[in-house]
This record gives structure tokens, C-alpha cells and sequence, in this order.
């Protein structure tokens, strides 16, 4: 019998498998595949890794555009895939070294529920007893209805990340953050980007001046961009994509869906625990439960699909099974951040959620550091509700460095007088934050 | 008769006559040359320009050890430094506007004090009256005894920023931020950097680790190190410096002095204020005054040589005498940080300050966004006293990044539970603060 088995071995897997462990629970950690989830193996993590990789063409171009100098950058795709895939399997490594330090049993297997105590092994028809379980399988990149994914022509981000080839052309449907950030990274090598969207802007879950700042900047790459714009019939003749708008053919050499991603629930036999899902996502309510014993954390819950909200809906429930918790989980302020050129960053409260408001800005063009990178588009704005700061998001030069600076300023309500307790240094990005904070 | 005049138009000077401004003080502003001072015109500012349009150099050469692609970037001198100099005019000008828009004087000039209610104009003279005054005058690039700036071989900073010829050879006299981030700008541009320091490491106000993780990186990049050295003279003959270090000599086509600013105090007459000099920095009372109604702020009191601190003691000084706050200046947490590579930041105590506490560390080598760039050394260090944060340093890629973030934390006096309060995006370069909080 375990304290806790957790069936997903992700960040919110993990982070629970090892709060779990700490906390001296009997644990158990099931993971069909590879420990880390989609973040490390087929998500933030290399993408991140691809696009740090080639930052100097990115550079170069922005000091060459003020004439400032001038060079290239030639990435070695092979080399960049291997380093890439080393650093993952080190990773994987070393979760897994965390785990057994800490006692927690992890077995690579499929699993599914038997009855509310009870999950099966499917390969190795073990069964194992739990108190407490965590459902945490993350989610799949979905197709478009009358599309599938062929891994050769039409792509899913899993797919686009070990291409050894470069494409010289790449359609992308969906302008969130997958679809910009690896366009940015073909963008990079030579690749025509053609970006499609349905909503009308890139990084449509952002506010709509963020979007347009984006918008600017791959405009003057040269990317084709059609918003607004829904994708009637995805073919594939000769190799080659045909992406029918309705108004226009567009022909490619690959095609990338990101328009979104579902939960992996169809294997877990949920109604021998009674849960019947209605929904796509597993419901659960303030307190992460589905029933009184299985919890369901991360992207298969549907909350907010992005790593370190799982991790932290991880730690919360070991913290709740404990009993050192027992306030609900929401509402909690979870960051976000879109990386590449420009990158974005936002936090709390945004603008279309909101009716009465008001807005302060700074614009990265005053900041020293932004123009010592040649590269002064973009702000820093700030949201404020009762004289307080309930949202803050950036898009520009690195802005992800402000994240968690932003996290902290929302949590705690600052004031603009909260702002004069503390010594910005100089010359940093974080003036930006600060300026926006006192405009 | 003005409520407040202020001696000086650098960071200290301009913020505070910018806040005197919006508390609605009739102010005057004195300064003999350039708006913005040595932060602007000849210091941080420059510094990072020059650092920043040379970093895609720094960039590929990480790159191009893993193996990881080629490429190169020949950086444009002449339009470098034209490209500075037009931001630092542009810089001049806004703040030129912000003072004027806030009806604060403006004189350009010379001042001294003629009694404790008077300071007279050097060129104009006129005498102007004042209820408070404020001595803003900065600081200037000490020499060595017996050796003087010649401006064309013997180089202070403020004479090497306009080199348009970049020298085959350098040595840099003080291994502290201006010697290191000058040093990493000719090195990028190809020129033989020696470096020699009387103390035993590289940024010598840092704790040892620290300097020793700069130092592994200045010995790879072949820069030539003399620590616990001591210059026995500097001569120059057929344009070449002669540098007596006692067991050698070593000679260089030219030689920065970096080792330490004197506080400009000349001739503001301050005899006439019964005020005396004793000491090198005009000497203040833990409300920053020198007199009941005379002020001394920024590197001139040389309590902290450092732009922001200079700008945070003017905001002080005017809240303490329109009567906004009553208690002391000090202690404030005061962030710094060195740019270049690799970048350094410290806030709050150090390691070499104290004697019972703790540390705690993290690796940048496991960070994802260190990784990204192929420059995974150095580590984030964080030093408690019972069990609250006291001080928090870092050397690596980008770590100046953390450094508000930092702030933020020791002026909170955070514990570990205080981490758990916060989501830390993934991935972030942030996430090693947090993985050293935890450690």
C-alpha cells in the first residue's frame, strides 16, 4: 500500500514525487516513457536550447540593422540536436537519481485504474494499492479535425524538434508561444515562415498591444502572417503541403500545427473510480481533487497548461495529503513567458480581462541595457486596480528576466510608494519595471 | 533665495533636483559640463554600450568551443563609438527636459560656497542664495603616486572610452568593475589584456569564490593575471608604457589606471561653510548632511560609489527636508553588479564580512537558460543568518538579471518557506536563485 502513487512523471509529477519523498510519504512514480514530461523532453526545454544556439544570428542582425558591424553565425544543426539530446538524458538522469535518493519507486510503465485503491501496471500486470493518487499525464498536441499528424510533412511540435534538415518552408498554424518559438528558431536558419492564426494576433492569449509588438518585428523578418484567418483543408501531394485558406492556397515544404493540446486521459480507465469526464480535462475542484483520493495537477487538469504551474500543483497536494495545507489552491499568480525575439512575459491580471483599470507604461527604448543590444522596441506595462498592481507584462530585449521580479510585485499588491522601499540598480532592464511602476 | 540648490548634475544631482521638482521646492541645479555626470557621459552607461554591441563576439566563442557552430563579428569602432555618444547627447537632452518641465534651474557652471546660505557662480558670478544645498560633484579616476594621465598612453577610463584605435596591447591597473568590464571590451576587439591587481583576486570587493570563478574565466580567454602585485612605476618612452612591477617589467602600448576615484571637492570652498576636509570624502551624519542645511550625496561622501545609490540618496535628502521621512539613511540594501563575462551581482552581506552563517548554492551548470547559451559555470550564493536571507551574490551568464529579484529578497529577509509563496517561471535563469534558497 503507498501513500502516494503518481501516475506521470513530469514536472508536476516529479515535483510532487519528490515533495512526496521529502515529506517521507511511501511513493510511487509511474512514467510510460521518459522522466521530465513535454517540457524537458519535447517542450520548453529544448526549445529554449534552440533558440539560445542560435541568439547570435538574432544579435548580429540587430547590431548590423544600426551598422554597427557585421558577421554571421552558422549553426551546426547535428551538433545542436546531439548537444541538445544530452543535456535532456542528463536531466532525465539526474531526476531519476533525485528520486531514488529520496525512496520514491519509480516504475516505467502504462497505468490505469482498477477501482479507487487500485492501479494496474500494463505491461508488467502488476498491481499497486495507494491511499493517495496523483493523476498528472500532461497533455498531446492536437490535430486539426480532418488532419493527423504524419511526422513527415504535417508536424507536431514533438515531431519539428529533431529535424535534421532545414526546410525552406515551413507553414505554422497557431501564433501562440510553441508556433513563435520555433518559427523564430527556422526563421533563423533561412526558413520562409508563413504563420496562421485564427484569433487576431500573434500570442493571442496576451493583450492586443503585446501581440502588435510581436506582430511588427516578424513583419520586418519578412514571415508572411495572416490572422483572422482559419484553415479549411491541410493535403500533401509530392512532399509538398497544400494549406487551403478558402481565399488562397498556400504551398510549403512543412507544416506545423500548434494550435493546442489536449490531456492524456483516453488510457485511464477513469470510470472504475467513478469519474466520468464530461469535459476534455479532468475536473477538480479548488483543492486539485477529483475524488476525495486522486488529484489531477498540470496540463490534464486544463488550468493553466505550462510547467511550473504543474510543479506547484504538485507540491501543493503532497502539502494537502500532509495536512500542512488546507486552503485551497487557487487563486495563485502563475507567470508566463514566450521566448526568441521579442520575448514576452506576463503575469496577473491582463487588460481584456478586465473593465476598470488603469494602465502605466515605460518604453524599453529609454533603457540602456535594450539599446546596448540594439534592440529598443517594445515596454514594460503595468495594470493597476485600487491603486494597487494586479497585472504586469512586457514584450522586448530579454524581458523574461522580469518574470519573476513581476510574480513577486503582483503577489504583494505593491503601491507605487512600495516601489521607493527598494534600490533599483542601474543600468538594468528592471529600471524599465520600475519606471512603468511610477509613470 | 531657492528652497534647495544641488551641486552637481549626475545621478544624484538630477534625482534629486527631478524630486524637489515634483514637492514643488524652487530649485537650481549647478553643474559645470555635462548633464548625467560619470554614470552617463564617462561611466556605466558607455560601458555597457561598448560591452553590448561587442557581446555577439563573447557569444560565439561559447558557442563555437561546444562545437556548436562558426561564424564571427567584426564590430564597426568609429560607429560604436558615435552610436554612444549620440545616446549619451540624447540622454543629456531628456533629462535637460524633465528638469525644465519641473521649473528646476539649470546653470551651467562652476560653484563654490561663499558662506552657508550662498553659492557663487565661477564664470557668471552670480551669487545665488539657498535655504538647503546639496554637494552632488562626483568623483574622478585616481592616479597612481608619482604617475599622471597623459591621455594618450597613461588612460583613465574616462580618456579610454573615445579610443577610436583599438591598442594591440593593454594593461589594466585595479581589477574592479571598471578594469574588468574595459578589459572585456578591448580583449573582444582582439587586444592582449594584462591585468594586475594589489589584492589577491579579481573583483576584489566580491567574496574569493567569486573572483575566482572571473579569474578561471580570464585565464581561459588568455589574459595575462598579476594578483598581489604592486606597481613600482609607470614610465613611457617612444610611445610604449614601461610598467615596473619590481621582479619584472612589462610594456604595453597603453595602460588603463583603474585602481579607485577621489571625490571632487576642490574647489567648492567648503571652508567657507565651516566645513573641514579631514578626510578624503566629505564626511556625513546618518541623514546624509554635512551641515544642519547642507547635504553631501553620491561618490563625494564615498559612502557607496554607485550610480544608484547616488540617485536613491538625493530622493532621500529631498523627502528628509520637505519633512516626508524622519529616520536615518542607513542601512539600505544597495545591489551592485559588473557586466561583461562573466557578469557579476551582490546584494546585501558578504561572506568575508561576517563570521557566523550560512550559505547556500546553486549551480548554474543545471540551469536550462545558462545551458542555452553554452556557458554553464559559475553559481548563484545565498548567505543566511538565523535561517533568514542576509546577502545574495552570483557570477555567470546574465546574472545581473537577478539583481533586483535579489534585493527584493534580502531586503525582505526571506526564509525558505518565504520561496514557496512564489511560482519561479520555467525556465528562467531566476530558477538558480530559487534552487540556492532551497538548497
Amino acid at each position: 500500500m503507498y501513500d502516494l502513487i503518481i501516475i506521470g512523471g513530469g514536472p508536476g509529477g516529479y515535483a510532487a514525487a519528490i515533495s512526496a519523498g521529502q515529506a517521507g510519504l511511501k511513493t510511487a512514480l509511474i512514467e510510460k516513457k521518459y522522466l521530465g514530461g513535454t517540457c524537458l523532453n519535447v517542450g520548453c526545454i529544448p526549445t529554449k536550447l534552440l533558440l539560445g544556439y542560435t541568439e547570435p544570428i538574432e544579435n548580429i542582425k540587430h547590431l548590423k540593422r544600426l551598422r554597427l558591424g557585421d558577421g554571421q553565425f552558422s549553426p551546426d544543426i547535428k551538433s545542436i540536436i546531439k548537444r541538445k539530446n544530452n543535456i535532456i538524458n542528463a536531466t532525465q538522469k539526474s531526476i531519476a537519481q533525485s528520486l531514488k535518493k529520496l525512496g520514491v519507486e519509480v516504475y516505467t510503465d502504462k497505468a490505469f485504474f482498477i477501482n479507487p485503491q487500485t492501479i494496474k501496471l500494463a505491461t508488467s500486470n502488476k498491481e499497486l494499492l495507494f491511499k493517495h493518487a496523483i493523476i498528472a499525464t500532461g497533455s498531446k498536441s492536437t490535430a486539426l479535425p480532418g488532419t493527423s499528424f504524419n511526422g513527415q510533412t504535417i508536424l507536431s511540435s514533438t515531431d519539428i524538434l529533431n529535424l535534421e534538415t532545414i526546410p525552406s518552408s515551413l507553414a505554422i498554424i497557431g501564433a501562440g508561444a510553441i508556433g513563435l518559438e520555433l518559427g523564430q528558431f527556422f526563421s533563423r536558419l533561412g526558413t520562409r515562415i508563413i504563420l496562421i492564426e485564427a484569433l487576431n494576433h500573434p500570442a493571442p492569449l496576451e493583450d492586443q498591444d503585446i501581440g502588435q509588438e510581436i506582430q511588427k518585428h516578424l513583419k520586418k523578418e519578412g514571415w508572411e502572417l495572416y490572422f483572422q484567418t482559419r484553415v479549411e483543408q491541410i493535403t500533401t501531394t509530392n512532399n509538398q503541403v497544400h494549406i487551403d485558406l478558402g481565399f488562397k492556397t498556400i504551398q510549403v515544404e512543412k507544416c506545423l500545427l500548434a494550435i493546442g493540446r489536449s490531456p492524456n486521459t483516453q488510457e485511464l480507465n477513469l470510470e472504475n473510480c467513478e469519474i466520468n469526464l464530461d469535459t476534455r480535462f479532468i475536473p477538480v475542484n479548488e483543492y486539485l481533487q477529483v475524488t476525495k483520493n486522486i488529484f489531477a495537477i498540470g496540463d490534464v487538469n486544463g488550468k493553466i497548461m505550462l510547467a511550473h504551474a504543474a510543479e506547484d500543483q504538485g507540491r501543493y497536494v503532497v502539502k494537502f495529503i500532509t495536512q500542512k495545507i488546507t486552503t485551497p489552491y487557487f487563486p495563485r499568480i502563475i507567470p508566463s513567458c514566450i521566448y526568441g525575439f521579442p520575448e514576452v512575459m506576463s503575469v496577473g491580471k491582463k487588460e481584456k480581462e478586465l473593465k476598470d483599470y488603469q494602465v502605466t507604461k515605460a518604453l524599453l527604448a529609454a533603457n540602456p541595457i535594450a539599446q546596448a543590444h540594439g534592440v529598443s522596441s517594445g515596454f514594460v506595462k503595468v495594470i493597476w486596480q485600487n491603486n494597487k498592481v494586479v497585472g504586469i507584462s512586457a514584450v522586448g530585449y530579454k524581458v523574461s528576466h522580469l518574470v519573476t521580479l513581476a510574480t513577486i510585485i503582483v503577489s504583494q499588491g505593491w503601491t507605487k510608494e512600495t516601489t521607493h522601499n527598494y534600490i533599483f540598480a542601474h543600468p538594468t532592464l528592471d529600471e524599465s519595471l520600475k519606471e512603468a511602476l511610477l509613470a
